[in-house]
């Protein structure tokens, strides 16, 4: 498997784990000194014990589907779709591997938000059909 | 030069493109029937007359730079640091390719806001230093 493809598998175990809050698999995927970065509140998580916890911790019984991934070398990018009660968000997340394992995770929480005036004229509106929870 | 590479040096010409505001470059690396979407606020606006009409009408001076990018056979994922005036952006965008050209391009604008609280413990905050406009 060369390492785009090693990559890919990795992601989706990462996925996977949270899914089925497999925490061994979790944290067997992660570097000692994985980073975990939130850009929109400039938070940041070091060590995989930390970074667990956040995951284990985190409130709200959320479930998640991944919509994108795409992988390349040791680098990758993915969207989830995420439910928490009756609350969806969309998650955008780019991982970087050092090896087989994920050293630094950063998420995006895009929020949903009232387009500006003076575009109208070029766009249409499709509520709920633009990827939100639709992305093919 | 394989797909993927393909793919990573039109993205890189999207981008180089827009910097430049050389719009006969932009509007050739896309299809006809191009797709524009984003997602926060469900719009789309298809076809590349509308979408090269779009970016060319968009207000402000804005300058990016791109912070990653991830190329994987016919699809791409990459961020980019937008600058309008005093106001900075944060944009993370999916790529379709239809042969060499972008068919589907789907923009997500992630804003920042205020942590909540009960994860002060396992969390730094690092204002202006956790990617927002370091990306490595």
């Amino acid at each position: 498997m060369d390492r785009t493809e090693q990559t890919r598998a990795t992601v989706r175990q990462y996925y996977d784990s949270l899914i089925e809050r497999d925490w061994d698999a979790f944290v067997a995927l992660l570097t000692e000194d994985v980073r975990y970065e939130m850009p929109q509140t400039s938070e940041r998580i070091t060590g995989k014990e930390r970074y667990l916890r956040f995951n284990q911790e985190y409130p709200g019984d959320w479930q998640l589907s991944v919509t994108r991934l795409v992988a390349d070398g040791s680098t990758a990018a993915a969207s989830a779709n995420f439910t928490v009660a009756d609350e969806r968000m969309v998650g955008v997340t780019f991982f970087e591997l050092d090896g087989d394992l994920i050293s630094r995770v950063t998420d995006f929480w895009p929020e949903p938000y009232e387009p500006p005036a003076g575009r109208d004229q070029l766009v249409e509106r499709l509520p709920g059909e633009v990827d939100r929870f639709s992305a093919s």
